[in-house]
């Protein structure tokens, strides 16, 4: 095996190299080397963005073509940092924005480090001038609600603190349950707080870690408040759009574009490569006042699926919890014979609300029967909010002194489009 | 208030009639009334094929331009069938297609009699020579399991009786639960078996009952085999689309084209008004032998949809049935401090099938170390099939004489469109 510390000689992470190998001829900013890379392996960021890694073979040679001028004190902070551009806070959660191919197994880990980030897209220093922290390192499947509530809290210092606008990286597999959680939880927001990912590691060539970070950053040094998600709007690379937090939701396992607005349009796109940001409708920046972390999250709500396997002891072990939402067929819907277990639930004191699995279109208990009786149960109709907002929304609104069926008809964050609230 | 009795005077359902009302006047086919209709109603059948329901007024008049023709004798068979016509068959389940508005109340039931489906799409007789048959009257959120079993044990003895197809008319709520059920139920199928439903029922202007029902029977009647669904593919009455029965879900709750195909094109299209079927790819139909109702359904299999709120104890309530469905995150991703609680499960030997609640897409249990924890625990990765697929496949596959991981992962009715079965 051909070492890459033997190859590198001067080179240095940050430098801008040319490696030849062969017949080919790689050029490109020298990256960092994870501590789970192979030791024959040099990962370059190419002109387009994304890192490709290069094995060092017996023939392979490399030569330095620009020095990094960015660089002041190795250990302190490798990127120039311009203090008269806005200031953008970057907050990092883990996630595959944040992770690396650990090569031995093939696997992607997140970042057990902080500024890599930053360091992975040097572009951003153009921009603004970046405060980057890195609050926990999680892939999305394992954050719990409590993470909300920290993430919460640190938005609300930081944007005390200054600052113009908060970028959250985030992993994409619950990243849309957190952006519902930080618009209910963010109260008196006059600033933007942008959710972003991505959907393959920047260690991929199709990594879209590079310009979703790119995208967020334009758009919370703009001066749209509110809680978005900012990720790619197509296979292209041209612009990525931008999304209400309560309103949207993953919609593929693995596609870049995977992020869709539910039942309403994207609010805007931003175009990273120029920095143009363009939103739909012009709003009125609301400068509210006394921002602050309201209410916090009771994390004992069950999502119930219901589907023609559902029994009474079902809706019953759900009901041991605190609040209980159903993604229901069709128009809000659940097998008639189950009303009655339902009802008990509802009579103990529990809140009971529908959505639908559909995702599309708007619950209604007044068409079918069976909706009818639904509600005659006490059901809440939750509209055409999304079943996973709605469980979130719940588990806010049960840590408020109010009334639960109140708070949760009341259009708080955008989660009502159609404001079909019956 | 005036009776429709006092006007109707010679006029009998079936005949095409004129009434004039102020300065509207309105031509259609005279349809029964329900028995829940008020009593000051007529419903036409306008040309279009929607149902409209006229108020009777002092100044309202009524003309015959024609009388109905189609009838033999009124009680017993009220539309001329020709019998050189491909024999269809047309088995009701219930559902808006068969259902009927309560005046009284505005609320949608399921129709109570037999053929008024067929007495309302006369139509239908044109195409074909129609056996109608009334199997059940339910709307589909109250289907449960095992009136899958009925519905394939009557259309297995349908087939064998010789007819050219069966057109299920369905609910849509649960309709994609039941042609999943159908497409592992019925083993050996040489013939269509179609289901359709309606999203709006007859009586209301922009019903899509009747066209769907026209494809239906248009589908029936070709030598295209397989448990597919029929509905509309648009907002508009061109065409309707044809969906394999394991990859189609509602996904609007109330759209006319709320059908669609996940993860793969409609396999097809019918264009009710011309009778024409067009196939995407054109398949050779092969002769099977042995048509049969295979298997069972054991209907205690919990899906669960994870969640950053999940608990232990949610996955011990979901193990206590006999298998478990997971809608995971992404790739197919819980989050892995529930791992032990789900291997525990799978030690007790419930098997666990993950899936992905993204619904496009395919889980992979490769790429994360989450996914790679979840599959040393054991749990079973099923590809790009549906979350609703692979629970109404387990209820099947428990019922089996054979291991139900082979089974989970063979692709038996298409519901694997990636074949990424790993």
């Amino acid at each position: 095996m051909v070492l890459r510390e033997e190859l590198l000689g001067d080179a240095e992470v940050g430098d801008k190299v040319r490696i030849k190998k062969e017949s080919q001829s790689y050029e490109g900013i020298l990256m960092p080397s994870h501590r789970f890379s192979k030791k024959d392996v040099i990962t370059l960021k190419l002109k387009n963005g994304y890192n490709i890694g290069v094995v060092c073979e017996e023939d392979t040679g490399i030569e330095v073509i620009k020095k990094s001028k960015k660089r002041t004190e190795k250990k302190e902070r490798r990127i120039e940092i311009d203090e008269d551009k806005p200031k953008i806070s970057i907050l990092g959660t883990g996630g595959t924005i944040a992770s690396y191919v650990e090569y031995r197994t093939g696997a992607v880990h997140p970042a057990q480090t902080a500024d890599d980030l930053l360091y992975s897209n040097p572009e951003i220093a153009e921009r603004c001038e970046p405060e980057v922290e890195i609050l926990f390192s999680k892939l999305s499947e394992d954050i719990v609600p409590k993470d909300w509530v920290t993430i919460a809290d640190r938005v609300v210092e930081i944007l005390e603190e200054g600052t113009r606008g908060v970028v959250v990286s985030h992993g994409t597999d619950t990243m849309s349950y957190t952006s519902a959680a930080l618009s209910f939880l963010l109260h008196g927001l006059s600033k933007p707080v942008v959710l972003v990912g991505s959907q393959r590691s920047s260690d991929r060539p199709s990594s879209d870690a590079h310009l979703n970070l790119l995208a967020a950053v334009e758009l919370a040094g703009s001066d749209r408040p509110g809680v978005h998600v900012v990720m790619h709007d197509s296979m292209s690379d041209e612009r990525c759009a931008v999304h209400r937090g309560t309103k949207v939701r993953k919609m593929h396992t693995s596609r870049r574009d995977a992020f869709e607005s539910i039942n309403e349009r994207p609010l805007g796109y931003v175009y990273p490569n120029t920095g143009e940001v363009e939103f739909e409708e012009e709003k009125k920046v609301e400068v509210k006042k006394g921002l602050e972390r309201k209410g916090g999250i009771d994390e004992r709500v069950s999502l119930l699926y219901a589907n023609p396997g559902l029994t009474q002891e079902d809706i019953r072990d759900a009901g041991k919890k605190e609040g209980v939402v159903i993604a229901g067929t069709g128009l809000g819907h659940m097998n008639t014979n189950l009303i009655p277990a339902l009802k008990e639930v509802i009579e103990e004191g529990t809140p009971v609300i529908m959505t639908s699995q559909c995702l599309y279109g708007t619950v209604n208990g007044h068409v079918y029967s069976a909706g009818r009786e639904l509600k005659e149960a006490g059901v809440i109709f939750a509209g055409d909010m999304l079943p996973e907002t709605a469980m979130v929304k719940l588990m806010w609104a049960l840590t408020l002194d109010e009334e639960v069926e109140k708070v949760m008809k009341e259009n708080i964050s955008g989660e009502y489009t159609c404001r079909r609230v019956r």
